[in-house]
């Protein structure tokens, strides 16, 4: 496994792939890597011939009063695991190294960005979006992982490769939870020893609306206030930023059920922790809760 | 020569060539292609082995009450002069085709998109830049080649490949004048006979700026009044959007000439029709006017 800081480096390892025909798979993170990030590296195994990790906590998608200092990092157990994981490189560029002095081209997806968590963290797209096509630039992959967990995220990184006629295909993962249903995040570990024992109803609560639609209530509204009071029933949960059940391809709210994807994604704070997850509850006959 | 209408066949010639080594050089226009067009597709021709010429009039680029509409287009006159000028592809997809429904991101290049033209004409950089990012990934050219006429554009597009890291070299060609000086243009057919006559005074005035700094003088603010006066002295020149004086890489305003190039540029109308133009005066020893 080789370690990658600058750009021109990877530039040209990962050119070096290309020319060869070597397929690339990327899978982008912001490291302290978790069993979350471990089955996007398999999955890229699986469908390329090397993988890239890239490590990167992205200042630009943080707020000014949000975790970027207080965000996790471990690269000793990032290259451990990475190794374990067979991936071949990690691309880890210090932060002056992908803003360079007087940065200022950004990258907008309107409308997308500004609902559900895009409400409570104005610019947090913004950097995804613009950190994104910059790692995509550098590595030129034929396919990029991400999860599910970040649902939004997923939508609006695949409608920018869309809008922007970027020549890559974007593989969404399913989400790894714990045996409680809390889907693992590196925000996880924020959370004390009580807040994590308590922070399963989050799921509980998403799949109060998978079950109701699944066993065909067809009465959205109700299923969601029925979960909405299932959080606030719970002194943990401090703040709900939103519960919200949509088109899961256009992420519109929809009243009625229909017959497409749809997501049930809430963002909520336990303690002093903010948290995301959703699920989503394909369409057909028999409908299905993929977690 | 081969006309190619779809974003999909596009990106299958230029990958074929790209994978045989053969060098791409692509040079954006909006069609009616004159005299800067071909100066620009002369220099591609030299340093590329294959032209592509893209043509394609951007909604996103013009503001609500600007010239869409009425631009000048002539689809046989552009083939005709890109067959004679040795072009081996044009591109040139419908508005359809470019923009899907529903699409929604755009890039913003903060601070140089606001000033000078962007003042006058807001959203303008923003559908320039991510038409330009369209077409960079649509056709993945090693150079890709724009005039300084509009050099405004030509700085915004340069930070636009360095800060969002694209693999492509910009470069930038001389402006092509008219033997009164006027620079050429595709809206300079919006001039009547007698607007045509005087439109000379653009770069005349241009040129009292260019020629004070090249013979020593040092008061900038004296020159650009003198410029400005020349101007208001013509009835011709209804309205002057701006006229500034600029460090020509960053854009910024500059009060004394320093040891950098310097961008003299302007926007006026004459009658009914918007024109823009510039010199550059060359830093060193011997200030040389770079027209």
């Amino acid at each position: 496994m080789k370690i990658i800081n600058k750009i021109d480096d990877c530039r040209e390892e990962a050119g070096a792939l290309i020319k060869k025909g070597v397929s690339i798979g990327l899978v982008p993170t912001m490291g302290y890597l978790h069993e979350g990030h471990m089955s996007l590296i398999r999955l890229a195994k699986k469908e390329c011939e090397r993988v890239i990790v890239s490590i990167f906590v992205n200042p630009s998608q943080f707020g000014p009063n949000e975790d970027f200092k207080k965000y996790p990092r471990d690269s000793r157990r990032d290259e451990k695991l990475s190794e374990e994981g067979g991936v071949d490189y990690i691309f880890r560029p210090a932060a002056e190294e992908m803003y360079r002095d007087r940065h200022s081209t950004y990258v907008e997806i309107e409308g997308l960005s500004k609902i559900m968590c895009g409400r409570f963290r104005p610019g947090h797209f913004r950097g995804v979006a613009t950190i994104v096509l910059k790692l995509f630039n550098i590595i030129t992959a034929q396919k990029a992982f991400f999860g599910r967990k970040d649902y939004q995220q997923l939508v609006i990184i695949k409608k920018m490769v869309s809008d922007l006629n970027i020549d890559m295909e974007i593989i969404g993962c399913p989400t790894i939870r714990e045996k409680d249903g809390l889907a693992i995040s590196s925000r996880n570990r924020y959370l004390d020893n009580e807040e994590r024992h308590n922070a399963g109803i989050i799921y509980e609560s998403l799949k109060i609306v998978g079950s109701g639609i699944v066993s065909e209530n067809s009465d959205l509204d109700k299923l969601r206030r029925k979960a909405i009071k299932n959080l606030r029933g719970s002194k943990y949960i401090k703040r709900i930023d939103y519960f919200d059940i949509r088109d899961a391809e256009t992420l519109e709210e929809i009243r009625d059920k229909g017959s497409k994807d749809i997501l049930v994604a809430t963002a909520v704070w336990i303690g002093n922790t903010r948290l995301i997850d959703n699920i989503v509850i394909e369409k057909g006959k028999q409908r299905q809760i993929d977690i």
